[in-house]
Parts: C-alpha cells; structure tokens; sequence
C-alpha cells in the first residue's frame, strides 16, 4: 500500500490548531573558531528553553543524504510533499520571489537583460548590469507591447538590476525547455527545446518562446547595452495537492518576503498580507487564530546572515525571534514544530545538506528531558534523525488527526 | 525523480582529496565479560581522538536492519552502491580474493574437491581435506588439459585445501546458476540449470559447465580421494558503473589482501599493489596523492581477531592503526572517513548486523563534540544511524561535490 494513501486513508478531523515555524536556515554546525558552538547554542533563548523541557527533538534530512536544497525543496518538503517527486523550476521560484500569483501549467523564466551586437553574439550577459530603474522601464515597455502571443497570455515583471521574470498563460503549455541563453559570452542566443523531446505540450511552449523573442527583441533593439535578453529555468508550476485536500487543514501563510509566501501559496495556503516583523507575525496569528487550523510562519533572518557568514548577527535574530515567542503562547497552539528549511552554516555562506534541527511540542510530544534546542541536543532526541518530508505527518499524529491502523 | 539520477546532475568537479579508510569489521558489542567496553571503547587510539573532535559521527547499517553481510555487499555499499542492487555471486567474489582479475560477463565458480564412487555418489564433500599442495597439483593438471571448451577460455586457480575456482570468459555468458553440489553426501552430483529459467545466456553457461564436467572428470578419475569435484555459487561479473563515472573520482586502492583489491578493482578503481603493512599504506597514499581523488584504504586485522574472538589482539589491531595515522596526517585529505565495511564482534566470532560506527572529518563537517570514536559515542553523533551506501554521498557533499538542488 502507498504510504500517502495510508496516511490520508487514516486522517481524521480535529479542532486542534498547528503551528509549523520556519526559523530559515536555522541549522549550523559547531566549529573551533566559534569554540565549538553553534549560533543557536550560542544564543540566549529563554523562551524557548522553556517551551523545550516538554518537547521531543530531532534533526531533518532536507532532502537525502548529502543534498543541498534551495528555498523551494526545503519548503516542499516541511510542507510534507516528496521534493523529488514535486520539483518547481527555477522559473516558477523566481517568478514566485517576485510576488507573481502564478497558476498550475503557467510557464515561467527567469530572464535578465544582455548586449548583443549586430550578429546577435552575445557579448555581455548581464547587460552592463544595468540599473533597476532602467529595468523597469524596460519592463513596462516590453509588456504594454507584448501582451498576447496568440492565445496565451505573456506577464513580465521586473526584478532587480538587469533580472526580470516572464510568465506565459495559456492552455497545453509544459516545461522545462533548454535555456535560451548560452551560458558564456561569444555566442547566439539559442533556440529553446523541450528537455523531453516527446512532450507536445513543451514543443508548443518552446515555439512560444521563439516566437516572443520574434516579438520582443525588436521593442528593444536600440536599448543598448540592454538589447537583448536571455532566458533561463523555464519550467511550468507544477500540479500540487493542495494542503487542504492532502491534510484537510485550513492554512494560513504569515511571511514576510515574497518567495516563501508564494510556496506556500503553491500548496494552497492563504497569504496573510501585512505583517513585517516576527512580533507582527505572532499578532497575526492570534488575531487569525479562529479562522484556520495550521499556520506556517516563516522567519528570514537566520539564513540571510548565515549567507553572510555573520555568527553574531545570526545568533541575536535567533534571540530576536526568541523574545517574540511569548506573543505566540498567549494562545498555544495545540502543535508547535519549530525548525528550519535547510542549514545555513555560517562557515559554508550558504544552504547546507546538515540535517537542521527541529522541535515538536504537544499535550502528546513527551519530553526529551533537554534543556534547550540546539543541534547536538537534538541529535539524541526521540524523533530520530529522519527526512523533512515526515514532519507534517507528525505534527499530525501529535494533533490527534490519524485514527488506528489496522486492529 | 531518481535519487541517483539526482546526485549525478548535481555532481560537480572540485579538487579535493577524499580517504575513506575501512577498519574491516571494526564494530563491536559491549558486553559484560569485557567490562562493556568495545574493543574500539578499550583501545587507546590517541591521533583518533585528537581528529574525533572536529568530526561528525554516526552509525551506519551495512545493508538493512538484521542482515549481516559478506565483504562483497559491505564493501559494495561503502562504495556507494545500492548492495541489494549490485549483487556480486560468491563464485567472483571468490575468484577475486584469489588474486584474478575478472572481466564484466565473466561466469565464475567456487570449487572444491570431493570424493564420488563408481556410481558417481558424492562419498565426501571435501575429499578428506586434502593438502593446498595437492590441491594446486590438481588445478596444474586440470588447467593444462582443459584450456578451452569451444570459444570460452577456461581459467583454473587452486585455493587453500580442497578448495579451488573456475572461470569461464567467452562471449554470451550469463549467470547465476543452481549449484553443482547436492549439499550432502550420498547424492550424485546434480546438473546446473539456470536460475532464470528465460535466459539464454544461462543456458549457454549451463551447457557449457556440463561440458567442463565431461572433459574434467576423467583426468582426475584416478586420483582418489580427490577424484570429482563440486562447483557453487556459479555467477557472473556483473556490469558496475565505474566510480570515474558514477563519482566522476580517479580512485586509488591501497589494500592488502586480493579480496578487497578485487572489490575494488570491480568498481574501476586502480590497485596500488606493494604495501604490506598499514604504515606502508599510509606512505603510499602519501606517493600518490597527487595522482588521485579518491582512496580507499583497507585495514584487515579488526575483523581478523574478531572472527577469532580475540578481544585482546583485535583492541591491539585498533591501537596499530592508531600509531600509524600520523603518516596520512602529513598529507590531511580534504575528506577522511574512518569506518568498517561491517562489525565483527568478538562474541559472534563472525560478521554481524550490528551498525558499524563511522567518523567523517573535514572543514564542513562541523563537530558533534565527542572526545573519541566509539560505538556508543557514535550513536549521539549527527550523522545518524543510516544505510552504509549514502556515506559515499555524505563523503561528496563533504568535498563541496554537489551543487544546490532546486532554487
């Protein structure tokens, strides 16, 4: 039998509320140079220390053994969703991170400006790293001009310097295609193919590309250095079963940046528009907490600062988020995990394969008999060192939501 | 998507050193009579020690809960290969601890001398034991006589006793084979059929063991007691995707013993033959490191005293490796990983299950803040307690091999 089937088989409803609280690259690993402490063992956490003693620990495997994820794997699988099985294109991130509402079969690029000369060679990808502002109106020009392609809609938004996004909405479309960039300066830009070659659906998406290049590029011609532009990551947003099908929970997004509000939007939570700090975070989910029955909350900063190799700034917005918690208990929710996405070891610069840490708390979760979450500490916990994509079927058993199985 | 397939896209060129150094049999059970101490626990190992403290450990399962493996599948699965996927027949494992070099599609068996009567019965599995002088007496006659049968060249190596291997190289041979020994005296010995009964290729090998029975037997008709002989375990090479391509690792094998220098020459590593003793090793690792990626270097003696149950000799076997860890030291690999290929405790006088422990050291490893490498250390670390065949992928991760997966 299909473990998924099983455990939906299993589901039952409750009034119980969880919380799932993503501390974003919160695991670290313990080095001499921070004398063998990581940031959050590093950290004063009062409040979480003492939310600890009733909790069982453990770590997370973001993906398998080894493997890396980025924001939207790391996410997928908190959620609860095979990040193997439900893989979201670069396209579709990026679109995501820049507050598109993309729908199921939208295909999406990222896409940045770039110099081509009068053959059409390359010959600066990143187009003299031209100003937002310019990229901007670049943008809007492009998609006052370029509305349609046939019958499929084409939305463009503008990212940061030379990057932007292109959205294509229309019916029969797949991904991924071949990027249409040559990845080194010195060539043309190439045409896009499907990566699968027998998909009808992504030969119609790569003629749809080759013909908004025919469209675009002449709007742009004269824009030196950004007369051209490359495409990248093209891929369609996958189906995903929703959290309130595959759970039965009403589900509410509070995060403050746009990419994690569009994965969780991916799965089928609500976005709650507004909240900008952890504290406003908290006030939120009290003054929601009546209208769902699961709420993702994500915190940025352990890994912003973890990219930037700063301990010290990681350990305080670990303490930052610590001092917030109190808002959270003046209604507990029945089950709280707190955990990461993936580590960001200060020492790496960047998302890690480190098993983070993680913890659960309920009337029902036991206590580990530790003191505080911390890596070391959790690596002796009850709930094992086990894959990410677990943890919402345990905040579920801890939520009283699967009946017996078998007699 | 395919776990592997996964791993192999996010592989990436780096140049870094990896030594994963396999203690045979090092694991070990606490028990009373020892004062629960493990041989490794007993030892004292000081250059262990004073790596152990910027390392991660963990406990890794040979195959799967309760199996006890050979050295074929835990080696196979130190290498990274799926042991339930990649089986290797006793027959080549046999040939290579022999010292010969098998080809992919290589049909191999175990042999050994027996005794049958005039009626062809099987009176003694193992032809009173004879001596390995006339054992390799035997094989001599035997390989001078029947150098071919039709296309397929036939190689014949004496072992110890009574005990001998075949080899057929020829094209279109397939194994694995039923065994050409009834299992008990008083029994004819039985014809070899094919265990897939569709393969044509097993077919072939079949008729072609029938026909090494008829042109064998009579030369050694007269040579009573060891006048027939049994063959088992009759099995091909199989095709194992070379650690070059898997791996993308130019890999060295520094061992002692044919066996593992089989097994290693079975996933194209190359064999660095001359050193003897495990300081030797650690020189040549240190002559060649610049040669190479990747090494695996084989320590025999805990296994060794484990199978004899030799507490004492197998701690001291530990402490040896220990004094001689300073020469790999001159040269640190990026990557070390110090572990058995599976536990031979001293009270099982024989491999076990039991989850070897295992050390990883390098810049990312961070450090799980254990003062030593032991079973009950181990099983705190961060590592977990996981299947043998992901240590490879942790080793890659470790060199900063992989890229991100997903955005």
């Amino acid at each position: 039998m299909n473990l998924d089937s099983l455990y939906s088989e299993l589901t039952l409803k409750t009034d119980a509320k969880l919380a799932l609280i993503v501390l974003d690259g919160v695991g670290d690993i313990a080095t001499r140079e921070q004398g063998y402490l990581t940031p959050l063992e590093a950290a004063a956490t009062p409040n979480l220390d003492a939310l600890t003693k009733g909790s069982a620990q453990g770590r997370l495997i973001p993906v398998a053994p080894g493997i890396t994820p980025g924001s939207g794997p790391g996410h997928l699988a908190l959620f609860g969703y095979d990040p193997l099985e439900f893989q979201v294109g670069r396209g579709v991130i990026e679109a995501l991170g820049l507050g598109l509402e993309l729908r199921a079969g939208d295909v999406a690029a990222r896409a940045n400006f770039c110099t081509v000369n009068d053959q059409g060679i390359v010959t600066d990808r990143r187009a003299g790293r031209i100003d937002t502002k310019v990229c901007e109106e670049l943008c809007e020009m492009l998609a006052e001009k370029v509305k349609k392609i046939g019958d499929t809609q084409v939305i463009i938004k503008a990212g940061k310097g030379h990057r932007f996004v292109v959205v294509f909405r229309g019916k029969g479309l797949e991904g991924p295609l071949t990027d249409a960039d040559p990845h080194r300066e010195g060539l043309p830009i190439p045409k896009v193919e499907p990566v699968k070659a027998k998909s009808a659906k992504a030969k119609k998406a790569a003629k749809l590309v080759a013909d908004f290049y025919k469209a675009a590029l002449p709007i742009i011609a004269k824009r030196k250095p950004a007369n051209g532009f490359l495409l990248r990551g093209i891929a369609h947003q996958p189906i995903i079963p929703s959290f309130a099908y595959r759970y039965g929970l009403r589900a509410a997004c509070i995060a403050v940046y746009p990419m994690y509000k569009g994965l969780a939007q991916l799965v089928g939570m609500n976005k709650l528009e507004g909240p900008q700090t952890i504290e406003d975070q908290f006030k939120r989910y009290l003054a929601e907490y009546d209208h769902y029955d699961f709420f993702f909350i994500h915190y940025k900063y352990p890994d912003m600062y973890g990219e930037d190799g700063n301990f010290a700034a990681k350990r305080k917005a670990i303490e930052e988020f610590d001092a917030a918690l109190p808002i959270l208990f003046q209604k507990r929710p029945d089950v709280i995990a707190i955990t990461g996405d993936h580590s960001t070891p200060c020492v790496v610069k960047g998302h890690s394969w480190h098993p983070q840490p993680v913890l659960i708390h309920s009337a029902l979760s036991g206590s580990d008999k530790l003191d505080r979450l911390t890596e070391t500490g959790a690596n002796t916990g009850s709930l094992g060192i086990f894959e990410a994509k677990y943890l919402m079927r345990l905040m579920q058993a801890n939520a009283r939501m699967f009946d017996k199985f078998g007699a």
